[in-house]
């Protein structure tokens, strides 16, 4: 799979989506069908690659083809999605895959007997489609995604967007910080990353906790919140970030959420397989909470909090993924969450002081104390 | 009930603590038993009042003492919660309310037999016990409250926090704006604000769309979004702007979380009814979506969605509210919903063309036709 780019200019994705109608209409002159192919992102084509360390599609591709009565309406609304796709790059505007679907409405409604798109769940597999087919993500095709996540600490960037340049400041953000944005590639440079690794923090309010203390400040880091799972803007934030060779700790809740969160940063995610090594960060260590910290941090012990069945069923279920069962410190963790059924938020560590959250954080980074 | 001032400073705020640690001393003196008082929050001592506009608390008390069995463990808790705030003033720190309960836990642990707090429901309305009893917000006592929601605009603030002090210039934050604090209040001082009125904007991904097309530049405007139902932080924003004499308009989907989105930025809200003026804006008017669009904007007509079930409900519901029903184009929307089954989301707009969605408020707000 090439590696790609980490910026893909807007005409280099125009002409991918023109080269797409050009085969097409190569395939209609001689007399063929046209045709769609892509991978499969099916689970039976999803894999985690060892070498690589992350969460990729496999070989198996479909095709989609125009005359076939069963396929004929998904090869229509496939072509109709690029199409708007390329309309936005020309125009050089956004909008959210919800958008994408009512402009598709109103643009047939009227010219065909039946809807060609009822509901939403119609199109936004095929955007998936196009991404994968072209090699791009659905930011480069203008197409906006749900973003969440906020950063603070020596980062500058320069964001070129609605005709105006801005330079961002990561680190004059006072209380809010930065607010990641949906594509953090296009029209968007670094100017400058002074920091040494990269912390990143599963809960707003625990991000608030450290950054009110300066922590990024005084150890030189960049601070991230995703605020729970985290955006495909704020993983590839991060992704970009270790390009840059900076380390990347994960800090979360010692539960069924805090460990997703951290092997989807890592590894990727199957439903996200497809974008594999642009939103992956193998490289990315895990600061804590551990169970294991109860032992060093006798108070944790009276901090803890009962299980869920969601923690319990996921703990099991992570037990079954060999590229996790590879590390035995995690099994160790998951096995001592499902005998003892407890589990430990990162907001219990400001049960002494509310300033202890960054102390955790310094002695676990002193001590190479983290998991793989 | 008295108007509070913009910003309480924290001494302020330490000296009410105080006070009510010294009130309790004081009856202990003179033989009698501590007691504390606040207004009662259940649904029996909420009204919406008439002439200010917005919902708040009537003037029905709760009376709390030491020496009752069925009140001495939460009169202790009560203490507790006080005392805790009192430190997080002194040392001028900030936590969040979850923060909050595990000091109380750490704290206590040891101290007595039985934990004096095992959940964090018993820890939460004493907060707000506290925030009535004392006439401040729990931002005024460093509590943290969720953040959520963005600005843009010719907005310049400072920002006083974690000892810095940022400028931040809501024109300059380029595709991501600047994410409203859960504080907007203690340190943080507007600079200048240089627009015509406020737009209010449901959804992320619509303020994105006009941010794109630079609205707020082109029509000197303050652009918020609270992304779905507005945070306190972003209700006493745009009461300090109202306060500031910028109109504020709101523009959200026509359905069920729509409309609460702008009667709670409008009037306020039940459980929020003790914050009273500070988070109600009752100036505010609707710019739409409305069912009424659908004679003026003919193509929304097939854009339109099937109402659900919470829809419909909270249709008429509204109509049994006073405040709502003494508006006659109000009345005749909810049972349009209520006769047509059917509801628009704003990202509808965008069916004709991206840029629409600025052509329609512009036009709007031309043609002053929205509603109360």
């Amino acid at each position: 799979m090439k590696k790609k780019s980490e910026k893909e200019s807007s005409s280099e994705v125009l002409s991918k989506l023109e080269g797409l109608g050009r085969d097409m209409l190569k395939e209609i002159d001689v007399g063929e069908a046209p045709t769609f192919e892509c991978l499969l992102r099916s689970r039976g084509n999803i894999l985690f690659d060892e070498s690589l360390g992350y969460i990729k599609l496999g070989e198996k591709r479909e095709t989609r083809t125009f005359l076939n009565v069963g396929q004929a309406k998904k090869f229509m609304q496939t072509v109709a999605v690029a199409s708007k796709c390329k309309k936005f790059l020309k125009e050089d505007s956004h909008t959210s895959i919800r958008g994408l679907f009512y402009q598709l409405k109103f643009t047939l409604g009227d010219s065909v007997d039946e809807d060609l798109f009822s509901e939403q769940s119609e199109s936004n597999p095929l955007v998936e489609d196009l991404e994968v087919a072209l090699d791009v993500k659905r930011e480069d095709l203008n197409l906006n995604t749900d973003r969440k996540g906020v950063v603070a600490g020596n980062l500058v960037l320069k964001d070129k967007f609605g005709g105006a340049t801005d330079e961002i400041d990561c680190s004059k953000q006072g209380r809010s910080g930065w607010m990641i944005p949906s594509d953090v590639d296009n029209g968007m440079d670094f100017v400058s990353v002074d920091a040494d690794y990269v912390l990143v923090v599963e809960k707003d309010a625990l991000w608030q906790r450290l950054n009110e203390d300066k922590f990024w400040k005084k150890e030189n880091c960049v601070l991230i919140t995703p605020k729970g799972q985290s955006s495909r803007g704020c993983r590839r934030l991060i992704r970009r970030l270790a390009d840059k060779k900076l380390p990347v700790y994960c800090f979360t809740d010692c539960d069924a959420w805090g460990w997703y969160i951290y092997w989807a940063i890592k590894t990727g995610s199957m439903n996200l397989a497809y974008l594999g090594s642009d939103i992956a960060t193998p490289e990315a260590r895990f600061i804590g909470v551990t169970m294991r910290d109860i032992v060093d941090y006798d108070f944790l012990g009276k901090l803890t909090i009962k299980t869920k069945d969601v923690d319990l069923k996921r703990a099991e279920e992570m037990l079954t993924y060999p590229w996790i069962t590879a590390h035995k410190e995690w099994v160790e963790e998951l096995k001592t969450v499902l005998a003892t059924k407890k589990k430990i938020e990162q907001d219990a560590l400001q049960g002494p002081r509310l300033s202890f959250v960054g102390e955790y954080v310094r002695e676990k980074l002193e001590k190479k104390n983290f998991l793989p």
